[in-house]
Protein backbone atom coordinates (compact mmCIF):
# COMPACT_ATOMS: atom_id res chain seq x y z
CA UNK A 1 0.00 0.00 0.00
CA UNK A 2 1.29 3.46 -0.79
CA UNK A 3 0.83 6.30 1.33
CA UNK A 4 1.15 10.27 0.91
CA UNK A 5 4.26 11.09 2.68
CA UNK A 6 4.59 14.95 3.57
CA UNK A 7 7.92 14.63 5.59
CA UNK A 8 10.15 11.98 7.99
CA UNK A 9 12.74 13.08 10.68
CA UNK A 10 13.80 11.72 13.75
CA UNK A 11 14.18 14.13 17.07
CA UNK A 12 12.58 13.52 20.45
CA UNK A 13 8.88 13.04 21.01
CA UNK A 14 7.78 16.72 22.80
CA UNK A 15 4.37 15.44 23.63
CA UNK A 16 2.10 13.68 25.69
CA UNK A 17 2.47 10.33 27.69
CA UNK A 18 5.66 9.42 25.61
CA UNK A 19 7.51 13.11 25.87
CA UNK A 20 11.30 13.03 25.69
CA UNK A 21 11.20 9.35 24.06
CA UNK A 22 13.66 9.49 20.57
CA UNK A 23 11.04 9.22 17.41
CA UNK A 24 10.80 8.89 13.90
CA UNK A 25 8.13 11.20 13.21
CA UNK A 26 6.13 9.86 9.37
CA UNK A 27 3.79 13.05 8.24
CA UNK A 28 1.21 12.02 5.89
CA UNK A 29 -0.47 14.60 3.77
CA UNK A 30 -4.11 15.70 3.91
CA UNK A 31 -6.25 16.55 6.48
CA UNK A 32 -9.99 17.73 6.48
CA UNK A 33 -10.03 19.49 9.91
CA UNK A 34 -8.72 22.31 9.62
CA UNK A 35 -8.04 24.06 13.08
CA UNK A 36 -7.93 27.70 12.93
CA UNK A 37 -4.49 27.45 15.59
CA UNK A 38 -2.63 24.57 13.05
CA UNK A 39 0.67 24.57 12.98
CA UNK A 40 0.98 22.10 9.94
CA UNK A 41 -1.60 24.05 7.26
CA UNK A 42 0.87 22.62 5.06
CA UNK A 43 -0.33 19.38 4.81
CA UNK A 44 -3.91 20.27 4.43
CA UNK A 45 -4.18 19.66 0.60
CA UNK A 46 -3.26 16.75 -1.28
CA UNK A 47 -2.52 18.24 -4.59
CA UNK A 48 -1.55 16.39 -7.60
CA UNK A 49 0.72 19.51 -8.44
CA UNK A 50 2.81 19.10 -5.38
CA UNK A 51 3.90 15.27 -5.35
CA UNK A 52 7.50 15.12 -5.66
CA UNK A 53 9.98 12.31 -6.00
CA UNK A 54 10.53 10.10 -2.77
CA UNK A 55 14.16 11.01 -2.65
CA UNK A 56 13.17 14.84 -2.43
CA UNK A 57 11.16 14.59 0.59
CA UNK A 58 14.15 12.86 2.02
CA UNK A 59 16.07 16.09 1.49
CA UNK A 60 13.85 18.24 2.74
CA UNK A 61 15.42 20.59 4.54
CA UNK A 62 12.13 23.06 5.61
CA UNK A 63 8.55 22.39 5.85
CA UNK A 64 6.19 22.86 2.94
CA UNK A 65 3.52 21.57 0.60
CA UNK A 66 4.84 18.97 -1.56
CA UNK A 67 4.79 15.13 -0.77
CA UNK A 68 5.53 11.48 -2.67
CA UNK A 69 3.69 8.48 -2.64
CA UNK A 70 5.44 5.25 -0.67
CA UNK A 71 5.27 2.24 0.75
CA UNK A 72 6.54 0.39 4.19
CA UNK A 73 9.32 -1.28 2.71
CA UNK A 74 10.45 2.67 1.27
CA UNK A 75 10.18 4.10 4.37
CA UNK A 76 11.64 1.32 6.52
CA UNK A 77 14.83 1.68 3.76
CA UNK A 78 15.12 5.55 4.22
CA UNK A 79 15.08 5.03 8.09
CA UNK A 80 18.16 2.52 7.39
CA UNK A 81 19.97 4.50 4.91
CA UNK A 82 19.77 7.70 7.38
CA UNK A 83 21.00 5.40 9.90
CA UNK A 84 18.09 6.01 12.68
CA UNK A 85 18.54 4.54 15.57
CA UNK A 86 14.86 6.03 17.46
CA UNK A 87 12.46 2.88 17.65
CA UNK A 88 9.35 4.37 18.38
CA UNK A 89 7.42 6.01 15.49
CA UNK A 90 5.30 8.69 15.25
CA UNK A 91 2.69 8.36 12.95
CA UNK A 92 1.19 11.56 12.13
CA UNK A 93 -0.47 14.88 10.13
CA UNK A 94 -2.66 16.34 8.93
CA UNK A 95 -5.33 13.51 9.86
CA UNK A 96 -3.10 10.46 9.38
CA UNK A 97 -6.61 7.97 9.70
CA UNK A 98 -7.58 9.32 6.16
CA UNK A 99 -5.88 6.05 5.60
CA UNK A 100 -5.44 2.19 6.42
CA UNK A 101 -2.53 2.43 8.85
CA UNK A 102 -3.17 -1.21 9.36
CA UNK A 103 -0.42 -2.43 6.90
CA UNK A 104 2.24 0.48 7.78
CA UNK A 105 1.54 -0.39 11.64
CA UNK A 106 2.16 -3.99 11.49
CA UNK A 107 4.95 -4.06 8.78
CA UNK A 108 7.09 -1.38 11.31
CA UNK A 109 6.08 -3.56 14.41
CA UNK A 110 7.79 -6.67 12.55
CA UNK A 111 10.81 -4.24 12.39
CA UNK A 112 10.49 -3.85 16.35
CA UNK A 113 9.48 -0.56 15.75
CA UNK A 114 6.57 0.83 18.42
CA UNK A 115 4.24 3.09 16.90
CA UNK A 116 2.18 5.70 18.02
CA UNK A 117 -0.89 7.48 16.34
CA UNK A 118 -1.89 11.10 16.20
CA UNK A 119 -5.13 11.61 15.53
CA UNK A 120 -7.80 14.33 16.01
CA UNK A 121 -10.67 10.68 15.72
CA UNK A 122 -12.83 12.29 13.46
CA UNK A 123 -12.08 9.08 10.93
CA UNK A 124 -11.99 5.45 11.50
CA UNK A 125 -8.80 4.06 13.35
CA UNK A 126 -7.76 1.10 11.78
CA UNK A 127 -4.27 -0.10 12.68
CA UNK A 128 -2.58 -2.52 14.58
CA UNK A 129 -3.66 -3.41 18.34
CA UNK A 130 -0.41 -2.87 19.74
CA UNK A 131 -0.41 0.80 18.38
CA UNK A 132 -0.74 3.45 21.01
CA UNK A 133 -3.48 6.28 20.09
CA UNK A 134 -3.06 9.73 20.88
CA UNK A 135 -6.32 11.25 20.28
CA UNK A 136 -6.59 14.96 20.25
CA UNK A 137 -10.16 16.06 19.49
CA UNK A 138 -11.37 19.46 18.12
CA UNK A 139 -13.85 21.65 18.71
CA UNK A 140 -16.90 21.83 16.39
CA UNK A 141 -15.51 18.50 14.72
CA UNK A 142 -17.31 15.18 15.54
CA UNK A 143 -14.94 12.87 17.25
CA UNK A 144 -15.86 9.51 16.60
CA UNK A 145 -16.95 7.12 19.61
CA UNK A 146 -14.88 4.29 18.35
CA UNK A 147 -12.23 6.67 18.36
CA UNK A 148 -12.69 7.86 21.85
CA UNK A 149 -12.60 4.50 22.79
CA UNK A 150 -9.48 3.25 21.40
CA UNK A 151 -7.60 5.77 22.46
CA UNK A 152 -4.44 5.19 24.73
CA UNK A 153 -4.54 8.66 25.90
CA UNK A 154 -6.46 12.07 24.71
CA UNK A 155 -4.54 14.97 24.42
CA UNK A 156 -6.41 17.61 24.14
CA UNK A 157 -5.12 21.30 22.90
CA UNK A 158 -6.65 24.61 24.93
CA UNK A 159 -6.78 27.88 24.41
CA UNK A 160 -9.46 29.04 26.12
CA UNK A 161 -11.23 28.04 29.31
CA UNK A 162 -14.85 27.58 26.95
CA UNK A 163 -12.73 24.92 25.35
CA UNK A 164 -12.82 22.30 27.85
CA UNK A 165 -16.68 22.30 27.66
CA UNK A 166 -16.40 20.12 24.42
CA UNK A 167 -13.78 18.15 26.52
CA UNK A 168 -16.34 17.22 29.40
CA UNK A 169 -19.01 16.30 26.92
CA UNK A 170 -16.66 13.59 25.03
CA UNK A 171 -15.56 12.54 28.51
CA UNK A 172 -19.31 11.69 29.26
CA UNK A 173 -19.90 9.83 25.89
CA UNK A 174 -17.74 7.13 27.64
CA UNK A 175 -18.24 7.70 31.39
CA UNK A 176 -18.85 3.76 31.83
CA UNK A 177 -14.92 3.38 30.75
CA UNK A 178 -12.44 4.88 32.73
CA UNK A 179 -9.91 7.40 30.95
CA UNK A 180 -6.82 7.71 33.02
CA UNK A 181 -4.41 9.39 30.72
CA UNK A 182 -5.66 12.85 29.92
CA UNK A 183 -3.27 15.28 29.00
CA UNK A 184 -3.87 19.37 28.64
CA UNK A 185 -1.88 21.46 26.16
CA UNK A 186 -1.97 24.57 25.94
CA UNK A 187 -2.22 25.57 21.86
CA UNK A 188 0.64 27.80 21.16
CA UNK A 189 2.62 28.02 24.16
CA UNK A 190 0.24 30.82 25.37
CA UNK A 191 0.29 31.87 29.05
CA UNK A 192 -3.06 32.79 30.12
CA UNK A 193 -3.85 28.85 28.51
CA UNK A 194 -1.27 27.29 30.22
CA UNK A 195 -2.82 28.87 33.44
CA UNK A 196 -5.98 27.41 32.68
CA UNK A 197 -4.47 24.03 31.88
CA UNK A 198 -2.42 23.91 35.11
CA UNK A 199 -5.58 24.67 37.37
CA UNK A 200 -7.68 22.48 35.97
CA UNK A 201 -4.82 19.77 35.55
CA UNK A 202 -4.84 20.09 39.19
CA UNK A 203 -8.38 19.96 39.96
CA UNK A 204 -8.98 17.10 37.81
CA UNK A 205 -5.74 15.44 38.16
CA UNK A 206 -5.10 15.03 33.91
CA UNK A 207 -1.64 15.67 33.09
CA UNK A 208 0.31 18.41 31.36
CA UNK A 209 1.55 17.86 28.25
CA UNK A 210 3.52 21.08 26.97
CA UNK A 211 5.33 20.97 23.52
CA UNK A 212 8.47 20.90 25.25
CA UNK A 213 10.41 20.63 21.30
CA UNK A 214 8.77 24.50 21.12
CA UNK A 215 10.63 24.92 24.18
CA UNK A 216 14.15 23.58 23.15
CA UNK A 217 13.89 25.08 19.71
CA UNK A 218 14.13 21.38 18.00
CA UNK A 219 11.93 20.36 15.29
CA UNK B 1 7.77 9.20 63.46
CA UNK B 2 8.44 12.74 62.95
CA UNK B 3 10.23 13.72 59.84
CA UNK B 4 12.04 17.11 59.47
CA UNK B 5 10.09 19.20 56.09
CA UNK B 6 11.40 21.83 54.63
CA UNK B 7 8.86 22.68 52.60
CA UNK B 8 5.52 21.40 51.27
CA UNK B 9 3.46 22.65 48.13
CA UNK B 10 1.25 21.84 45.06
CA UNK B 11 2.41 21.96 41.81
CA UNK B 12 3.37 19.82 38.49
CA UNK B 13 6.15 17.37 38.52
CA UNK B 14 8.25 18.81 35.88
CA UNK B 15 10.70 16.24 35.84
CA UNK B 16 11.05 12.28 34.07
CA UNK B 17 8.00 9.37 34.06
CA UNK B 18 5.47 11.65 35.63
CA UNK B 19 5.93 14.94 33.74
CA UNK B 20 2.96 17.31 33.43
CA UNK B 21 1.08 15.20 36.68
CA UNK B 22 -0.32 17.30 39.38
CA UNK B 23 1.75 16.40 42.56
CA UNK B 24 2.04 17.76 46.31
CA UNK B 25 5.53 18.08 47.11
CA UNK B 26 7.26 17.08 50.45
CA UNK B 27 10.48 18.58 50.68
CA UNK B 28 12.64 16.84 53.73
CA UNK B 29 15.60 18.54 55.51
CA UNK B 30 18.97 16.88 55.39
CA UNK B 31 21.50 15.94 52.61
CA UNK B 32 25.09 14.71 52.48
CA UNK B 33 25.40 14.33 49.10
CA UNK B 34 25.95 18.25 48.16
CA UNK B 35 26.14 18.44 44.57
CA UNK B 36 28.11 21.73 42.90
CA UNK B 37 24.77 21.92 40.60
CA UNK B 38 22.42 21.57 43.61
CA UNK B 39 19.15 23.88 43.30
CA UNK B 40 18.14 23.25 47.13
CA UNK B 41 21.39 23.98 49.01
CA UNK B 42 19.09 25.07 51.75
CA UNK B 43 18.22 21.51 52.43
CA UNK B 44 21.74 20.12 53.28
CA UNK B 45 21.72 21.11 56.80
CA UNK B 46 19.44 20.13 59.28
CA UNK B 47 20.26 22.85 62.23
CA UNK B 48 18.52 23.45 65.26
CA UNK B 49 18.65 26.88 65.14
CA UNK B 50 16.71 26.25 61.98
CA UNK B 51 14.05 24.81 63.53
CA UNK B 52 10.07 26.49 63.27
CA UNK B 53 7.00 25.94 63.86
CA UNK B 54 4.68 23.26 61.36
CA UNK B 55 2.54 26.61 61.03
CA UNK B 56 4.89 28.58 59.99
CA UNK B 57 6.42 26.17 57.10
CA UNK B 58 2.95 26.11 55.58
CA UNK B 59 3.01 30.08 55.38
CA UNK B 60 6.82 29.41 53.44
CA UNK B 61 6.73 31.81 50.55
CA UNK B 62 10.34 31.99 49.35
CA UNK B 63 12.90 28.37 49.95
CA UNK B 64 15.06 28.88 52.75
CA UNK B 65 16.69 26.66 55.59
CA UNK B 66 14.14 26.47 58.00
CA UNK B 67 12.45 23.34 58.39
CA UNK B 68 10.05 21.53 60.97
CA UNK B 69 9.18 18.23 62.61
CA UNK B 70 6.28 16.96 61.05
CA UNK B 71 4.58 13.41 61.28
CA UNK B 72 2.59 12.29 58.41
CA UNK B 73 -0.86 12.70 60.59
CA UNK B 74 0.29 16.57 60.06
CA UNK B 75 1.49 16.20 56.88
CA UNK B 76 -2.52 14.95 55.73
CA UNK B 77 -3.93 17.49 57.85
CA UNK B 78 -1.80 20.39 56.39
CA UNK B 79 -2.90 18.66 52.24
CA UNK B 80 -7.17 18.53 53.72
CA UNK B 81 -6.51 22.17 54.70
CA UNK B 82 -4.99 23.55 51.93
CA UNK B 83 -7.45 21.26 49.60
CA UNK B 84 -4.55 20.43 47.72
CA UNK B 85 -6.67 17.91 44.79
CA UNK B 86 -2.95 16.46 43.73
CA UNK B 87 -3.14 12.56 44.09
CA UNK B 88 0.53 11.87 43.35
CA UNK B 89 2.89 12.80 46.11
CA UNK B 90 6.57 13.46 45.52
CA UNK B 91 8.96 13.07 48.51
CA UNK B 92 12.22 14.70 48.11
CA UNK B 93 15.01 16.68 49.41
CA UNK B 94 17.68 17.06 49.89
CA UNK B 95 17.92 13.36 50.31
CA UNK B 96 14.67 11.98 51.92
CA UNK B 97 16.01 8.54 52.26
CA UNK B 98 17.98 9.75 55.01
CA UNK B 99 14.97 8.73 56.70
CA UNK B 100 12.65 5.35 57.07
CA UNK B 101 10.34 6.16 54.45
CA UNK B 102 8.02 2.73 55.10
CA UNK B 103 6.15 4.63 57.47
CA UNK B 104 4.99 7.69 55.75
CA UNK B 105 4.20 6.33 52.17
CA UNK B 106 2.12 3.59 53.49
CA UNK B 107 -0.14 5.81 55.42
CA UNK B 108 -0.46 8.07 52.53
CA UNK B 109 -1.02 5.00 50.36
CA UNK B 110 -3.92 4.35 52.57
CA UNK B 111 -5.40 7.96 51.83
CA UNK B 112 -5.27 6.83 47.98
CA UNK B 113 -2.10 8.64 47.32
CA UNK B 114 0.29 7.40 45.17
CA UNK B 115 3.80 8.05 46.34
CA UNK B 116 6.97 8.57 44.43
CA UNK B 117 10.80 9.23 46.19
CA UNK B 118 12.96 11.59 44.42
CA UNK B 119 16.46 9.88 45.92
CA UNK B 120 20.72 10.02 44.95
CA UNK B 121 20.62 6.15 45.47
CA UNK B 122 23.33 6.76 48.10
CA UNK B 123 21.22 5.95 51.09
CA UNK B 124 19.01 2.26 51.80
CA UNK B 125 15.98 3.01 50.11
CA UNK B 126 13.25 2.02 53.42
CA UNK B 127 9.22 2.52 51.93
CA UNK B 128 6.33 0.67 50.66
CA UNK B 129 6.43 -1.83 47.78
CA UNK B 130 3.99 0.46 45.46
CA UNK B 131 6.44 3.56 45.95
CA UNK B 132 7.75 4.99 42.15
CA UNK B 133 11.79 5.40 43.14
CA UNK B 134 13.31 7.72 40.41
CA UNK B 135 16.77 7.62 41.32
CA UNK B 136 19.12 10.28 40.33
CA UNK B 137 23.14 8.66 40.71
CA UNK B 138 25.41 11.29 41.76
CA UNK B 139 28.88 11.25 39.82
CA UNK B 140 32.08 10.88 42.66
CA UNK B 141 29.23 9.04 45.50
CA UNK B 142 28.71 5.36 45.88
CA UNK B 143 25.36 4.59 44.29
CA UNK B 144 23.95 1.72 46.58
CA UNK B 145 23.25 -1.00 44.10
CA UNK B 146 20.04 -1.78 46.02
CA UNK B 147 19.02 1.45 44.86
CA UNK B 148 19.99 0.79 41.39
CA UNK B 149 17.82 -2.26 41.67
CA UNK B 150 14.72 -0.99 43.14
CA UNK B 151 14.51 2.03 41.30
CA UNK B 152 11.48 2.33 38.62
CA UNK B 153 13.60 5.09 36.89
CA UNK B 154 16.76 6.34 37.01
CA UNK B 155 16.85 10.50 36.06
CA UNK B 156 20.58 11.15 35.44
CA UNK B 157 21.70 14.85 35.52
CA UNK B 158 24.29 15.61 32.62
CA UNK B 159 26.47 19.02 32.46
CA UNK B 160 29.22 17.45 30.09
CA UNK B 161 29.68 14.34 27.75
CA UNK B 162 32.22 12.93 30.59
CA UNK B 163 29.31 12.42 33.06
CA UNK B 164 28.08 9.71 30.72
CA UNK B 165 31.05 7.07 31.66
CA UNK B 166 29.05 7.39 35.61
CA UNK B 167 26.06 6.09 34.09
CA UNK B 168 27.22 3.52 32.32
CA UNK B 169 29.21 2.25 34.98
CA UNK B 170 26.21 1.96 37.18
CA UNK B 171 24.14 0.21 33.92
CA UNK B 172 26.69 -2.53 34.05
CA UNK B 173 26.31 -3.54 37.73
CA UNK B 174 22.61 -4.42 36.66
CA UNK B 175 23.46 -6.05 33.14
CA UNK B 176 20.87 -8.50 33.81
CA UNK B 177 17.91 -6.36 34.93
CA UNK B 178 17.21 -4.65 31.64
CA UNK B 179 16.72 -1.01 32.51
CA UNK B 180 14.07 0.40 30.50
CA UNK B 181 13.30 3.48 31.98
CA UNK B 182 16.45 5.74 31.69
CA UNK B 183 15.82 9.86 31.59
CA UNK B 184 18.75 11.89 30.86
CA UNK B 185 18.47 15.34 32.07
CA UNK B 186 20.08 18.66 31.01
CA UNK B 187 21.89 20.56 34.22
CA UNK B 188 20.44 23.96 34.60
CA UNK B 189 18.93 24.31 30.53
CA UNK B 190 22.14 24.51 29.79
CA UNK B 191 22.56 24.18 26.25
CA UNK B 192 25.49 22.34 25.72
CA UNK B 193 24.04 19.83 28.03
CA UNK B 194 20.79 19.66 26.36
CA UNK B 195 22.40 18.85 22.92
CA UNK B 196 24.51 16.03 24.45
CA UNK B 197 21.41 14.49 25.81
CA UNK B 198 19.05 14.77 22.48
CA UNK B 199 21.89 13.09 21.17
CA UNK B 200 22.67 10.54 23.42
CA UNK B 201 18.80 9.72 23.95
CA UNK B 202 18.22 9.61 20.37
CA UNK B 203 21.68 7.18 19.61
CA UNK B 204 20.55 4.71 23.08
CA UNK B 205 16.94 5.47 22.78
CA UNK B 206 16.68 6.67 26.42
CA UNK B 207 14.18 9.57 27.18
CA UNK B 208 14.88 12.89 27.48
CA UNK B 209 13.49 15.03 30.86
CA UNK B 210 13.53 18.50 30.89
CA UNK B 211 12.92 20.35 34.02
CA UNK B 212 9.34 22.12 32.11
CA UNK B 213 8.78 23.80 35.73
CA UNK B 214 11.76 26.14 34.56
CA UNK B 215 10.91 26.96 31.25
CA UNK B 216 7.20 26.97 32.37
CA UNK B 217 8.46 29.33 35.49
CA UNK B 218 6.40 27.85 38.17
CA UNK B 219 7.75 26.14 41.26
Amino acid sequence: MYYPINEIFQTIQGEGYYTGTPSIFIRLQGCPVHCKWCDTKYTWKCNNEDQISYEKIIMKKKSNRKWSYMNVKEIILIIKIKKWTAKHIVITGGEPCLYNLLEITKELEKEDYKCQIETSGTELIKCSLNTWITLSPKINKKTLKTSILRSNEIKYPVLKKEDLFYLNSILKKIKNKKHNLIFLQPISQNEEALNICIKTCIIKNWRLSVQIHKYLKIR
